[in-house]
């Protein structure tokens, strides 16, 4: 068992509908010593990897794509959610639709600060059905630039998300994958790696 | 002039109606050893006080937040913003207008994480009005928790936020306070600190 899952074993909460509660640590109060374990396991996993930039969506994908982009000495971008806002010329979007919550949502990235030869590590904390994160490889083939790893920190093993990005042949690095949970019971079974 | 102040005048774009735009290095694209000098200059100007938690807003005081935490080896908690929803009794909920925009949001913080004997350091990237800022405040003190200070990385001089602040007796470091820009010249004039 690693770091993260111990941790979540430690602090996450389970509450029921496969609710998984982390925000004593992760995605409300941040543990700066976590994240920045979080920063160097993902530099480990991608080391044979050159990275440009670091893609990650607000709001709370920015705390880890900053501890991992100190390892991967690259800046960092955060797209934009919104609402289906008129945006100029000047930015790149993508219409989501959340599965989940089925409604629509804009992501946003100006186009000044992702290029055709960006080589792209994307990053974020939890992943489910993967909507937000479409969008984010999305921008980021418009761009002409390169999805060279998928960072997430939690990924829910039991929703579709992962399985998808996989077939399509993305190298995903998820540090825990949540194959069960019972909020009853309190039991998280994670998957081997 | 500092390091952010320099870093302003080479990448900072200024736009009519007192708009100055630093996303590409601080609220959109961030550089990552920026985030690191500014953490570090916050704990110098603080190095005298004792901070238990790191209290800021999504998205982009985020980032700063996190650099300054490592400083002061202390947790993030960055409080979310909303449109008026519905929260139950476990959050601290501080109701702010926007004096530029005339809307109404929430800003909200988990009670599980704000506590009375907490020594709060409230970091954001702009001040300019201070909506956002008077919310945090108020929440820490409903907390009965101390504001130990506050951090901030720009400051827009010509906007009250500051000079509200600092008449209620409030320790504010801004790292850069701008009292004067020009879009037709294209000059910035910062305060003397």
């Amino acid at each position: 068992m690693n770091f993260l899952e111990e941790r979540i074993l430690k602090d996450g909460i389970i509450k029921k509908g496969n609710v998984l509660k982390v925000d004593s640590f992760l995605n409300h109060q941040m543990d700066i010593n976590l994240l920045d374990e979080i920063g160097k396991e993902f530099k480990r996993r991608f080391s044979d990897t050159e990275i440009t930039k670091i893609l990650t969506i607000e709001s709370s994908g920015i705390a880890i794509a900053c501890a991992a982009a100190r390892y991967f000495e690259a800046p960092v971008l955060f797209a934009k959610k919104s609402k289906s806002i008129n945006i100029d010329g000047d930015m790149y979007v993508a219409e989501v639709e959340s599965f989940t919550h089925k409604c629509k949502n804009q992501v946003i990235v100006s186009k000044s600060f992702l290029k055709e030869n960006d080589k792209v590590l994307i990053i974020d904390d939890f992943l489910a059905n993967g909507c937000a994160l479409q969008g984010l490889i999305s921008i980021t083939e418009e761009a002409g630039a390169t999805v060279e790893g998928i960072g997430i920190a939690i990924e829910k093993g039991f929703q579709i998300g992962g399985t998808v990005i996989r077939n399509l042949g993305y190298r995903l690095e998820s540090l825990a994958i949540v194959d069960e949970m019972n909020d009853e019971d309190k039991t998280i079974k994670f998957r081997e790696q």
